[in-house]
């Protein structure tokens, strides 16, 4: 059977410096952007548990007015522009290309899977450069359920044919990985900066912080 | 029917500046606390969605390992106890006591139902000194499901033996109020901080900025 590997977008294949450099515009301290995403995160998985949904892109917009209000910043057009346009325009890590091209080399199938609307991942990897590397990409509008309820990565599984103890999930954020292994995926943690996998979550199989590395390990690739 | 109040507790009862103290000693980012609250809420969220449930003073404490890892200090078991510990002793909230006074006086039952442990709640209203105020309280171990699942509310409003019309939920957390909400209960919002209620979250029928005034938009007392 076809194996696949399924990669998350945001912080995992893309690199968020580009957002640190508007957030840093505004805000003197370094805890207002992981705020954000983390605030954005929270009420995405609130709608989930309620049975609602609306683009994660809206959902952005609104956890950006919320901290920019809560600091008493003023929030224009242009600003809320300018920052939700870099989201779209983040350069992928160095070591993504060379670990995808490893896996088409070696006829493994290479997918997209993100909380981000379908045309927003088409910018993300048209921006990146990396569009050529990826036989497909998911959105979770298909479900309208985000990451990490099982919805999504199920519906990819069948959508792409494959069973599911032949597809990878990586991700560097342990609550996606969660909820991957909960579907029956297995699940690679590249691990992107400073920070603590949860230990009430189910562990990854494979761990690493490169990652062609974190492929060879899943794949046992010869050299 | 006997008519009840829901509370929230954390930040809508009592008062969070404790807390801010004890970060400022290890912070000088003002959204480290509430980076971390928020983190908190969103494990609370992930371990829901993937039907696990531990201890929300366990998940408390993993945020907390995480935030000084995160940020390269080390968390001493003292440190760690002085921050877990300054969170069982806030202080209420100057206009919590005669809010409740009221609701007694006029025959309504005051209700608290939270997140924390029955062994928390205990120790948080005998030390904000507003135990003798509540007839009952409850914690979200009952069901082994934070809120906002709808599972505390509902099953509280059993065990108390009310008509869900005849329940108001009061919190500073539109994700609670919207669970509540959902749950079929009225909802109460009370102003804690400069925030915006999130747009995609089911508005609370009443809002105010004074404890003592929402009560009266609920019940219409005479004064």
């Amino acid at each position: 059977m076809k194996k696949a590997v399924f990669f998350d977008m945001n912080e995992t294949l893309l690199n968020l410096s580009l957002l640190e450099k508007q957030f840093d515009k505004h805000f003197e301290d370094k805890y207002a952007l992981k705020y954000w995403f983390t605030k954005l995160l929270h009420s995405s998985t609130v709608m989930g548990i309620m049975g609602v949904y609306k683009d994660f892109g809206e959902l952005a917009a609104v956890a950006l007015e919320q901290l920019f209000y809560e600091n008493e910043l003023a929030l224009s057009q242009e600003t809320k522009n300018e920052i939700l346009g870099a989201f779209k325009k983040l350069p992928a890590y160095d070591d993504v290309r060379p670990a995808l091209e490893l896996l088409r080399a070696n006829d493994i199938r290479v997918v997209a899977l993100s909380n981000s609307s379908l045309e927003m991942i088409k910018e993300q990897l048209s921006n990146a450069s990396i569009m050529d590397l990826f036989d497909s990409y998911y959105s979770v509008d298909d479900v309208s359920k985000y990451k990490p309820f099982e919805d999504i990565y199920l519906s990819v599984a069948q959508q792409e044919n494959l069973t599911l103890e032949d597809i990878f999930m990586v991700a560097t954020h342990d609550w996606d990985l969660f909820g991957a292994k909960k579907a029956g995926l297995s699940t690679a943690y590249i691990s992107r900066k400073r920070e603590i996998y949860h230990p009430f979550y189910t562990p990854a199989n494979f761990t690493a912080t490169d990652m062609t590395d974190l492929m060879r390990q899943i794949f046992n690739f010869k050299s």
